[in-house]
């Protein structure tokens, strides 16, 4: 399969304040897991393509944290959060911060699922405190970011 | 105004799976915030009368993290979470996961308000990610947890 026909599904919980993000990959979890942690990996595809990505840190372990800067035209966008828990090609739990609104923190959880042959499905849930919240980062067009930053990582595990 | 004759008011919010606990103290902000950040005090207090506490870590800061177990009848019960964001005397944004139920996390929100006169309003709010998982939370006996907590708060704050 080319990666390029992978689709990104985004749904909005019904329940509870909560989006729920779901790709697949044609690489084994430890190498989609991988991507996540090692900091040099992860500034390469993260965010959507007509960005430049600065690091600031990513401790990305239990109990560690992270901080990096989007910059588009000349804006930069800050975001920053702590890892709750990090089980190697498994699980990472996090929290996440975009700076403009510090006060609108959300608590985010990435599962690596192996669906043998190579491949992965990567469940990421992003819970807030208000269904206002969550529809308003939804309609931020996060779902571009999303989109560009998975198909880049694709590249990545295509190397 | 004695001590004992605060309230601690546990409310679930009606749409999201979030329960708010506020209490107040007859201290200021920075000496009730001092007692959650402070390892040796925060470990005199929380949690109910019957337990032992060992803090294993706890590194109070915006990015660390901590753990640490309470110890009742020979039961160890252990608790760890990172956190987000600590804003001096006004704010803590942490995670909070017992470790019975690893993949029970909750995002919790501490704020400090000055009421004046040496009060202070503490709000304390635990989000996790379904109604059924917060109301077992609740049905747990966390209530008597937190009131006698912030009881042995209210005899430190008093010294």
């Amino acid at each position: 399969m080319n990666a390029s026909t992978h689709r990104t599904e985004i749904t909005l919980d019904p329940d509870v304040p909560l989006v729920r993000i779901t790709r697949e990959f044609d690489a084994p979890p430890a190498k989609v897991f991988q991507a996540h942690v090692d900091a040099e990996l992860f500034a390469q595809w993260n965010g959507p393509r007509n960005t430049t990505m600065r690091i600031d840190h990513h401790d990305c372990r239990t109990g560690g944290s992270y901080r990096y800067v989007h910059s588009v035209d000349g804006f930069d966008a800050g975001f920053n959060g702590c890892f709750h828990e990090v089980r190697p090609s498994e699980l990472i739990v996090q929290t996440f911060s975009y700076e403009g609104m510090p006060d609108g923190v959300a608590l985010e959880k990435l599962v690596f699922e192996d669906l043998g042959d190579g491949r992965t499905r990567l469940t990421s849930t992003s819970l807030v405190d208000s269904f206002a919240d969550r529809d308003a980062f939804v309609a931020s067009g996060m779902e571009v970011g999303v989109q560009e930053g998975y198909e880049r990582l694709d590249e990545i595990l295509a190397r």
